[in-house]
């Protein structure tokens, strides 16, 4: 209840703002509020513009659905005079010019693009927040000192290309990857207004953007459960993926005595069983999965020969997932030798975590705890745009309660007050930081 | 090296016997022996043949290479002076008369069909074999009191549908089904010379077999490994399969606690593991395997929410099977709790045992021993055609080692040595087991 205790009065001036606007001037940055309404409506008339043609919410990059949910934004954008264009990527760029002309911009933003089958807040929810910050500042009369972006990531949910192609990342064969959408993502860029053929130009160095801040919805079910409003994001996790293979020998089910046997999917229960054990038993906020498997020949009389599977360590500290893979890799040892089995590791995925910015947390929290809203600090477990960003400027997140913790689905939601209150700590720290850009130091 | 004590002896037998068979008339019964160089020429020859055209062993039912494999034997058939033909069903039957005219048939037998890339030995043998046994009678002018059927059962490897045409369990809907052929079973039958719609008229009743006797290859490794001549045959297993399925919840494998998982693939590690440790520690010979899994939705980023497994039970005592699934089923029922999951069970499969004669095993144990061979009794863990004659007469079956166990593959070998000494215990249990016929319970 505490953490609703200025529901009131954020009901109040945000009535009273729409009936005299004029009457707000004189009011102190830090009682500045967006309008939820007005965002919580945007966000609905996205959902029902996107899911008129297909009856779903979903909008994966390039599709028709994704189109749709573009130009109302860029509507959006334009409507809360915003510059707006869209780059040689296909990002939709937002721009609202600041007092030090020739500064670097502080960026907000997130993307539009869902997974296939997803929901209404994944991305959308930061995107139309940010719009609604530049809406409430027009409203106020206020110019930030620096320029602000507002930027539309295309495809996140397929790779974060877009974000990733402003930091330089994506290899030359992923433009021909297929994505969800059934193009590649070369022709997913053309579709959406972008030029495969002029990437270098949109390509940013550190330095040129100020600082990054992204509203989004916690992905777990950590707030929701704990009743608190606002995560303060540490950082994004870092990933290792391997492909675990373990051979047995693949032998006649009814004429091989147990003590014969070298089977391989025994082998892989018992490594499973360890991974979660020792990723479990570990002090921390690490996870691990093995997500796939597959047994072979695969027939329900004949004792698997080999398995394949999937490893995935995931925490803020890449240290600690090299520690963790070094207990596992030698769990797996033991289990191979216990059943006859050979075990082998091949790593092949790796996705470096990004930390947020110790003065933008801190920026975050007081915003928070100006608006009276509970909050507390935690991992991303996700990967998002922002990720992408830190490798050019200091990043900052801010999490949402989604119920229940569901998310990449239809049933994925937020209720309207905990947009709301995301929506004002993304205002009050986008004013903080960008008071405080020019004494950030470059590293965290 | 006891085992091969009459080697010696049978060799000189064997060389006398081609030297000069008249001078045999007057040795006693139990010192015939078969040709084992002829014998084993016949199984190469068949290679030979069957491999000239693919360049492999396999010999799925009716291809190509299963056609040339029976050609072949119907002329060794003929050879051996059997009144051979083709039953509806498409088997090759090989009668020889015996003394007393209209009594049931002593039926020797296997089949010549292999699964895809199989090798030699598994079931050509036991066919092989039966036709040397009438040679070797033909050479020592022996009549039996019975007469002798000697059959080659089509389609072992695809469902035993030869023989269970004989006893009548063959369902309808079987006929349409696709075999490794890419013909259905219908259409096989005809490919081979059978006739789909006069199946009925084949079917045998109790009875109407005096017995049947079968030599084929172990297909563990438990002969090879004990360095044993003979497996007498028990009783071929009973099975039971089951499609089990367990129900979590999938989630986002890096934004969802450790402790607020509902890990369908961990509950299906830890059931794999049960599954072992209780077919493991019952006192028995029997055996249980998962050779199957299915992982929902399969990403190495997302926490399984369902998972599909296979459980087959195998033992000579069908109530043993009944017993250890209960354990098994409650186990999975722990586990489920312990994991936040639901299990599953459907049973969808059961091959009931089908227990060899007493007196028969007697014989074919005192035929070993009066041949010097080591013995031991065993149960079968694969399914043979000898388990649906079973529900029509007395059944015996004979195992000789393969080596290091392995069958179903074309490095399947049993040894030139043991497959003399496995038709020879053949011969003197045709022997002895005509002699005794009238004697046999009709029931064990």
């Amino acid at each position: 209840m505490l953490k609703r205790c200025l529901l009131v009065e954020v009901l109040l001036t945000g009535s009273l703002f729409l009936m005299a606007p004029e009457l707000m001037f004189s009011q102190p940055q830090e009682q500045w509020r967006v309008n939820g309404s007005r965002l919580n409506d945007h966000l609905q008339t996205l959902h029902r513009l996107v899911s008129k043609a297909s009856g779903k919410a979903s909008r994966v990059a390039f599709s028709d659905a994704d189109r749709t949910g573009r130009s109302y934004v860029i509507n959006l954008m334009r409507a809360a005079s915003l510059e707006t264009k869209i780059d040689h990527a296909g990002n939709i760029m937002g721009r609202r010019e600041g007092r030090a002309s020739g500064s670097a911009p502080l960026m907000l933003g997130s993307h539009l693009d869902s997974v296939p089958d997803g929901g209404l807040y994944d991305g959308p929810l930061g995107v139309m927040a940010a719009i609604e910050v530049a809406q409430t500042l027009n409203e106020h009369n206020y110019v930030t000192s620096h320029p602000l972006e507002i930027v539309v990531f295309q495809n996140e949910e397929g790779g974060k290309t877009g974000s990733r192609l402003l930091s330089g990342e994506v290899m030359d064969k992923e433009f021909d990857l297929i994505t969800s959408s059934g193009k590649t993502i070369r022709d997913g860029i053309r579709s959406i207004g972008g030029d495969p053929d002029r990437l270098e130009q949109i390509r940013r160095r550190p330095g040129e953007i100020a600082a990054y801040l992204e509203l989004h919805i916690e992905q777990g079910a950590v707030l929701d459960s704990k009743d608190i409003s606002i995560g303060v994001v540490e950082g994004i996790v870092g990933i290792k993926r391997w492909n675990v293979s373990i051979e047995g020998f693949a032998n006649h089910a009814g004429t091989t005595p147990m003590n014969k046997r070298q089977d391989a999917l025994l082998a892989a229960a018992r490594f499973i069983e360890a991974v979660n054990k020792i990723v479990t038993e570990t002090p921390g906020r690490q996870v691990g999965t093995v997500g796939q498997i597959q047994a072979l020949p695969g027939a329900p009389n004949v004792i698997p020969g080999k398995v394949n599977l999937s490893l995935e360590l995931r925490d803020l500290d890449m240290g600690k997932i090299d520690d963790l893979y070094q207990h596992i890799a030698s769990a797996g040892q033991n289990i191979a030798q216990g059943t006859g089995t050979s075990i082998n590791f091949e790593h092949f995925y790796t996705s470096r975590a990004a930390l947020t910015h110790t003065r933008i947390r801190q920026l975050i929290s007081e915003a928070a705890v100006g608006l009276g809203l509970s909050a507390m600090q935690m991992p991303s477990g996700a990967g998002h745009d922002a990720q992408s960003i830190a490798r050019l400027a200091p990043i900052g997140m801010i999490f949402i309660p989604s119920v229940d913790g569901i998310s990449h689905s239809p049933k994925e939601f937020s209720r309207p007050q905990d947009i709301a209150d995301g929506a004002n700590v993304l205002l009050q720290t986008t004013l903080t930081v960008d008071a405080a850009l020019e004494h950030l130091s470059s590293r965290k």
